[in-house]
């Protein structure tokens, strides 16, 4: 089965579930609008292409864990486009949660995405238990306190921000999850491959940075210039934009050359490559091509 | 050990692991802030007391259980005081999380308990996967969509609101949760628990609804007459003081009823009693003297 097959049948039951007999039908209404339609899941896909590349020895610990890293990857959107973070009106072009439904069914259906998250990990732990035991272990790490999404959040709450904590906690830390869940679901060891995640999640927030200061809000479907807005770091104001494309690439390179040797590594590296350039801002790869 | 001593000391230990190296200072100090001092931990005493009764055959997996069901308990109070929901600037006789830290981070807070609820159940699964699985399910259930927690404070957002699951959900759901899986850490069939922590549950809110009608604010270390004020429903207001009074009794005699025998149940008979009459209003326990 395609991998985009998977996790939206995966992310449908999973959503499903948490809207079953006598949820709040605005709350059902708001948690399936969070998750759906599809964004480019860009972590899930990456999560079950290391599982496949490691031989996707447990394919339903894989979808559980892809899936619980994009519901929470959806959460954190919808928390970090409240009025008292980004005050986003504007979410995968369409209204934010909270313009939507309103702030509190934003702040509910935030937590309960993260409820339904290890709701669907630990409905695979029969199973598997010893896998399962390292997956949510993974995905807490990636989304908690100290270092996960929330820490990477609070830290812009903080005067003195340590710049590498704050992405890698904010942005890198759900990619790293994906490539040890993907390996770890495989039954695989996976510490070399946080490496990939790492580098991925950087290159992720350089072109979030460059597509901010390119791109209209339009092909964005996000307002732009929010980092300057925001006062926030962004590696194209730091570097410029040809120093921060410059910079993109050498981390993309990294990233592939960083793939531990296995039975799929070939097939990783094109499916990365090719799945990369859904994040790369339009007007550098027009540039480029 | 003493239930008391248990649980702070494994609410200290999972707080601590949250606010580990690399946490940003401000989340870290709120993660503390929103769990200590000690509340009346009616929940997790209620977990540990129904473990107690059934054997307590795996006491690492119970304190899992009850540090999970408290923090997810806090993590409810910490977002139900937002502006957005309750606007409270008080909760146990201090400032709330987000009167204290600001709104961003009292966010955050419940964002991280969450995770770390479960990072706490999770880190039990190795060593023992059947009833850990079991707890997640119960306590993922307690709280998510459709019929947990969050489903109860959703409710509060939609026009028309059955009561009883309003009530079921909002409260109930976390005591359900105590009890099912007090029994179900110490190895038994937590179905036949559920109707204690239901009936517990019910008494806990008809005493939180006179509480709100009779008490003053520094009795109870938050704002009082808040149900009237956002037309929320209260069983005093229904009832009248004296009827809702009687309601509570019964509910109390109906819970102790419904205790399933056991090795422990007449102990256990006797904590609830001791442990219930904590939550009834000063003024009802005077005048019942």
């Amino acid at each position: 089965m395609q991998a985009a097959t998977r996790i939206e049948g995966a992310l449908a039951q999973a959503v499903s579930l948490a809207q079953g007999p006598g949820a709040p039908p605005l709350l059902a209404a708001a948690l399936h609008y969070a998750v759906f339609p599809a964004g480019h899941r860009i972590r899930p896909q990456l999560c079950l292409a290391v599982a496949h590349a490691c031989g996707d020895r447990d394919p339903a610990a894989a979808d559980a864990a892809a899936v619980a890293i994009e519901l929470l990857h959806c959460a954190s959107l919808v928390h970090d486009d409240l009025p008292c973070f980004d005050n986003a009106d504007l979410r995968r072009g369409k209204a934010s949660v909270h313009m939507a439904f309103g702030e509190p069914l934003a702040v509910l259906t935030g937590d309960a995405l993260i409820v339904q998250a290890f709701a669907t990990l630990g409905a695979q732990v029969r199973q598997n238990p010893l896998v399962m035991a390292t997956l949510i272990g993974i995905v807490a790490e990636s989304v908690g306190a100290p270092r996960g999404v929330v820490a990477g959040q609070a830290w812009e709450c903080e005067v003195a921000v340590p710049l590498s904590d704050y992405q890698r906690a904010k942005t890198g830390a759900l990619f790293v999850a994906a490539t040890a869940a993907g390996a770890a679901a495989a039954g695989q060891d996976p510490a070399p491959w946080r490496s990939l995640g790492e580098k991925l999640g950087e290159a992720y927030q350089v072109a979030d940075d460059l597509r901010d200061v390119l791109c209209d809000a339009e092909e964005l479907g996000k307002p732009i210039g929010q980092d300057a807005k925001r006062l926030r770091p962004n590696a194209a104001a730091e570097l410029g934009v040809g120093g921060a494309k410059a910079y993109l690439e050498g981390l993309m390179t990294a990233a592939v050359a960083s793939i531990p040797e296995c039975p799929g590594s070939a097939e990783l590296r094109m499916l990365i490559e090719a799945q990369t350039a859904l994040f790369f801002p339009k007007q550098l790869a027009r540039a480029a091509a």
